[in-house]
Order: structure tokens, then C-alpha cells, then sequence
């Protein structure tokens, strides 16, 4: 078969799936959860044998040890991937959910209720638990789901999509309604990527250049999470104190990931009493500070920032910082570098915390709290698919919720429009 | 100036002003929206003499009648197109809305508040009402607007729109939030299509080519309403005189729009009680019937219905009509050949009326009332931008709050993550 005809059989296939699970009950897609999670911990002898031979194959190629590590599994692994499934099974469902519901004067009953999207086509690169936390998002939310992962998990992917694939048709679900894309030629993603006509929407998890690929390429809705140039701003009304632990917390927490504060502002009624503190406490941390002319007086081992350090996602124990001379300052910079993820306002002043808040175009904005905790889990929204930096359909964190679109079910008794 | 930097810097004006216009007060909002109002009236007589050049110009150049008439404004319809803008101010102000609020157990306050899109690009074709129409609901959704109309209206278009922006002068908002492309060079619309980085929607209103044009150039998301092949499913338990009164208002009340029904499905049951009634009701008020062979058989003067017959979006007089042995049936036909728009069935069993709604994935699914019903003024929303066949972001109706994003913004005292 070749792979045109490879790809549209597959995406029809999940289509077909689709029109089923999105009528499947909760409690369907809970055992199913359940079944499946059962069913990695049992068949974890065969998932680790796979996932053996991708590690070998790996270091055969000298894959670098950061990836290495993320692709290999054991056995405690396998369980919280397992668990994972367990927690979705715990969260609400949310299709059939009545999102606005009222009653005409001509007596016609409109609900607005959540359905699934459709089909989702899931693009990711080595982490293989990926493979089941999308599997269990996508089908809970009523999706059909079509797994793309990386060449160097391909067997691991293999054995845990046996498991997903056995556990569906275990409790009477499409075992179509979970699809793994298994030839390794690129070609098959690029013309995946043309089928809108049966792909609802693509979701690319990985590094900005895979998604800016997918978006340039895709005829569908691509779910985007760009970089998070967080900032965190001390206000002239902050707690010094507060700021100081909130800011240490969202660089150095964990810097690697887009909710890490990248940029400082700091009002210049406090530059004084806040930066030469946070420079020592930043140093100890082994954190390198670029800043602004009056920065570099108030530390004097900062280095001079440029604008790109402003604009940057470092990813790393870099912060740049700029003194401003008004909170509205702190807002300008934030139009012009920022990349509307997450920022933070520290301040004790709560109208200038509304100010922020109301002039802050960002997926999430924080008063007195680390930009860290912009997360699905955090914010009470379950697993999440990953942060979207987009304004259309769903923005910040996505979770069940956001796999879904919704219909219009009207009720009459005979109504005609005049 | 060439026309690149044309582009680029009515778009970066117009995302300055959003900046501005995303904090204006629902008060300030409709001052403005009234005054537009009032302007359109007393100036009547400078937009009238600007549309008599466009009729002038689209006589000489042999514009079809029926774009002709679209085209040319009296006293009367501009009043009409005021009066849009004072039920647009009388609807609510999506900004601000409190979508979710939840408060964590580590006390942080978690609100999911609506906020406006940012900066909307409307294409559309000759009817100037639109200029206004769209300006007033980008406007009072907190949005600024690049507005692009057709060369045939250009002239009346520049008297409207003169009217619009001094009146946000005359209330203190930017007067950029409204603007208008002047150039008649077509390439200006290729140009704005990739600048997404100032430009977060774009809405073409026209015909489906004009659509599928504009989002195969658009780098930015595209609101889309394509096509409507609506169907009613009669089914074996419905009120036969309902049936009919439902299907010719569907049919034959407005035949030219995307919610008139193009497909009628009638359950084999009732075939023989319904079709006859239904064949020489419809062929009084002139409408042609392509049918299955049953159809013809029961209604002799029906012609015979090919697949694309099923598949079409006939707006006009004509109706391609099946019998099913089941409501699965109807059900499956309308996967295969409708559009998602609207569907209607009409039945006093509720068991047969839910199993419809569940499976039929239609932007609107309507029991034993008519599909003409799927607007946003019948359903109570005010105001609608389009009816959109996209399951992402938005579906159906498309107003105001169709207009917005959100953010999340996070209350917290000093809170830091483990």
C-alpha cells in the first residue's frame, strides 16, 4: 500500500471511530482507562523488552543523554504512566456538559452542550509516555486520536499502543478510536497534516521549530504552545520580602520549562532596597543576571542586557532585568518583549494589581503568586495536553475541556420563522 | 508608500489601539455607539451622495441587478444600518465576563475572565452595511477592525467610515480602533493575511470562494461559514402536519440562505402517508423535487436524485429528498452528505429525538422545529459576524462573545511552588 493511500485509510478509519466514542457513556471510557492502566502495569515485562531494544538502538546512534534519559523506562515508570490514566479516568467528563441553556419567547428551548472535536492528530518527539497521557486525554474527551511519535521510541510506542488498542476493544470501544502512525517515512506526517477533511485538529508537543512546521503546514487547527517569555514584576507597592521568595521560585524551580520567569522589572522606587539582595540570592543559585545601565550599578556583576537578552527564552539559569519608572512602564515592556504566557505582578497596592491584571494581555496573569503555576494541575483543570499561547479556542493550559467543541440542540413543537 | 509598508503600519496602528480599546468601559463603548449612530443620520445626505458615485460607477460597469441592489442605499436604509448599531448597544458587554473562578487548597484564586480577540480583519463583498455592522460588533466586543469592503462600495464605504472614526474621536477612544483599507490594489489582502503577528482573526464574509481563498493565504486564524446543505428527517413517529408545515418553511421561506434546507429524509413508515402531501405542496410553491426511487414513485413528478444532488447546496427551489429505513439511516446520510449546519427532526418519540441530536454532528440540531431557526438573533444572541461551519473556537452563531478569548488571572499571597 503506499502511503497516501496508507494515510487516508488510517485517518478515515479514525473518523469512522470517532462517530462512536463520541457517544460513548463516562463510565465506558472510565473502565476503559482503568483496563488500560490494568493493563500496562501487567504487560510491563513486554513494554520495558521494547523499550530495551529502542535504548540500545539509541546509544548505538549516540542520542544525546538528556533524551536518552527521557526515553527509557523502567518499571516504576510504567506505573505512573499507568496512574496517569487512573487520574484521567478521575476527572469529570466533559461532553454533554450544558454550556448555555435558555428558552425563547416563541417557546424554543436552545442548549448549548460540549461534543468532541472529532479527530485529533497527536505529533511528539521521544518521551513515550506520551503515547498513553494523549491516548487517555483524547478518548475520555471523546476524540479519536492518531499517535505520531518519535522514530527513536517506535517500538516502546508499539508495545503501549498494544495494550491501548487490546483494552478498547476489552470493553466495546473502536479500537480504532486510538491509531498509531508506524512507518517511519516524514512523508506521512506532511500529508496527514492536508486531511481537514478527517482530522479535526493537530497537536504539536515539542520544540518551536516542530511546531512552527506543523503550523506552516497543516489545512487543520494546529493547538500551538510557543516559548513563555514570563515576566515577574516588583511593583513600588510590593513586599520585598514575598518578591523576592516569588522570583527565586519561577527562575530557579525548575528553569527548563515555559512557565519560568525569564525577565525582572523592577519599579525604581524599590530597585534600590530589592536588586542588590536578588542579585546575591541569584548568584548563589548560579543564575547569570543581564540587565539595564541602573541594574548593573545596583549589581555590579550583571552584564549589560540587549534587547534580544529582553526578548529571550532562556531556558536556563539567565534572568534579564530592567529597572521601570511606572507600573505602566513594566506593561510597555511587556507588549513589546513578552510572549502573552504568563506574567507576575508583586504588589500590596490592589489597584495597582487590578491595573496590571486589566492591561496584561497574557494567558495567565499572576498577583503575588510564582508565574510557575500557570499548569493545568495547578489551576484545578486536570492533565492537560500542554499551554497554548494562542487566543482562538483555547488559551493556557488545555485539558479536557479545551478537546472539545459544542453543538446547538434546539427543541420546538412545531416552530416555523415567520 | 509602498503598499507593504501601507499594510504593516495599519496594522500595527490597529494593534496599538486594541491595546487601548480592550480597557474601555461598556459605558464609553455604546457613548460611541450611539454617536455613530447619530452621525449616520445627520450625515445621511454625504454618505448618499458618496453611494450615488458607487451606483453611478456600477451601472457604467454593468453590475448585476441583484449586487446593484445590494449596493444602493436611501434615506431608510441608512437608518436602518443606525438602528444595527443601537441594538448593538443594547446587548452585553462580553469583556470582563467571569467564565470559571475556582480557589485552590493552596488559596489561590483562579478567575477565567473574557477579553477581546485583539485585532480582526474583515473581508467582504458589496453590501456597505457591513462596514458598520462589523465595526459596531468588533467595537463593542473590545476589538479593533481593518476593515476591507468591495471596490464597488469604496466611495460610500469612505462616507461611512468617516463617520465612525470621528465619533470615536468625539468619545475619547482611539480613533484607530476602526479602519479602513483604501487602496483598491488586491494584493493590500495577500499582504495583511501573513501579518499574524498584529492580526488575530480574520472573518471573510462572501461567497465560498472567497473564503477557501482567504484561508489558504492566512497565516492567522479564519472564521468560516461554508456551506449549509441543511436536511429534515421526518421521522416514523412524526406529526405529519407539523412535517410539512416545518419542511415548506425550511424549503421555501428564504431559499437563498445557508440555513434553508436543502435535503428532506422521510422514514419508510411514513413515506406513504407524508411524501404525496409533501410532492404537490412543494410543487405549488414551484419547487423541484430530485428524489431516490421510492420518492418517485410516490410522487411522480420527481426527477430522479444523483449523489451530487445529496451533496448540494441548491439555494433555490429545488430539494433532493430520500427514503430510510431508519433514523440510522438518516442519520449516516447526513455524515456522508451534509455540511454540519443544521439539521432538523421531526418526531413525537423523545427517545428517537435524542438519539438524533446525539449522533447528528451538526452546528445545530433542531426537534420539530424548523433549520431557518439556527441565527443568533432566534437564539437570543444578538447580533451575529456569521454562522461558522468550524468546530474549533466557535460554532453556529457567531457574536460578541464568538469575538472574545480569555486569560486566567491569579490571585495569591506570596504562594510559591514545591
Amino acid at each position: 500500500m503506499d502511503l497516501i493511500s496508507y494515510c487516508d485509510k488510517l485517518a478515515h478509519r479514525s473518523r469512522s471511530a470517532s462517530r462512536d466514542l463520541a457517544r460513548a457513556s463516562t463510565a465506558q471510557k472510565n473502565r476503559w482507562l482503568l483496563a488500560a492502566g490494568d493493563g500496562l502495569v501487567h504487560r510491563a515485562k513486554d513494554i520495558l523488552a521494547a523499550n530495551a531494544k529502542d535504548v540500545a538502538l539509541a546509544e548505538a546512534t549516540h542520542l544525546p543523554a538528556a533524551q536518552l534519559d527521557r526515553l527509557r523506562l523502567d518499571e516504576s515508570r510504567v506505573i505512573g504512566i499507568a496512574k496517569g490514566l487512573l487520574e484521567i479516568a478521575s476527572l469529570s467528563d466533559p461532553v454533554g456538559r450544558v454550556l448555555d441553556e435558555r428558552t425563547r419567547p416563541n417557546g424554543l428551548k436552545i442548549q448549548k452542550v460540549a461534543v468532541p472535536l472529532g479527530v485529533i492528530l497527536f505529533i511528539y518527539e521521544s518521551r513515550p509516555n506520551v503515547t498513553v497521557d494523549a491516548a487517555g486525554l483524547c478518548v475520555k474527551s471523546g476524540n479519536a486520536v492518531i499517535l505520531r511519535g518519535g522514530k527513536e521510541s517506535l517500538h516502546t510506542n508499539q508495545a503501549l499502543y498494544a495494550v491501548l488498542r487490546d483494552s478498547l476493544e476489552g470493553v466495546q470501544l473502536p479500537p480504532d478510536a486510538v491509531q498509531l502512525v508506524t512507518t517511519p517515512d516524514h512523508a506521512a506526517v506532511g500529508h496527514l497534516l492536508t486531511l481537514d477533511r478527517w482530522i479535526d485538529l493537530v497537536i504539536p508537543r515539542g520544540g518551536e521549530s516542530l511546531i512552527r512546521r506543523v503550523a506552516g503546514e497543516a489545512r487543520m487547527p494546529v493547538l500551538k504552545h510557543y516559548q513563555g517569555n514570563c515576566h515577574v514584576y516588583v511593583d513600588r507597592a510590593a513586599d520585598i520580602d514575598m518578591a523576592l521568595a516569588i522570583l527565586l521560585n519561577a527562575k530557579c524551580q525548575r528553569p527548563g520549562v515555559c512557565n519560568a520567569a525569564e525577565s525582572l522589572l523592577v519599579h525604581a522606587d524599590v530597585a534600590a532596597a530589592f536588586l542588590p539582595r536578588a542579585g546575591s540570592a541569584l548568584r548563589e543559585r548560579g543564575v547569570e543576571i543581564r540587565g539595564c545601565p541602573e541594574t548593573c550599578r545596583l549589581i555590579p556583576e550583571a552584564k549589560p542586557a540587549t534587547d534580544a537578552d529582553h526578548a529571550a527564552e532562556f531556558l536556563d539559569l539567565i534572568l534579564s532585568v530592567k529597572v521601570v519608572d511606572s507600573l505602566e512602564a513594566a506593561v510597555d515592556h511587556i507588549a513589546r518583549f513578552g510572549s502573552q504566557h504568563t506574567e507576575a505582578i508583586i504588589t500590596n497596592d490592589p489597584r495597582a494589581a487590578e491595573r496590571f491584571t486589566a492591561a496584561v494581555d497574557s494567558a495567565a496573569v499572576m498577583v503575588n503568586a510564582s508565574t510557575r503555576f500557570n499548569d493545568g494541575y495547578e489551576f484545578g483543570l486536570g492533565a492537560e495536553v500542554g499551554i497554548s499561547t494562542d487566543k482562538f479556542h483555547a488559551r493556557g493550559p488545555c485539558g479536557l475541556q479545551e478537546l472539545c467543541s459544542y453543538k446547538y440542540i434546539v427543541h420546538g413543537a412545531g416552530q416555523v420563522r415567520e
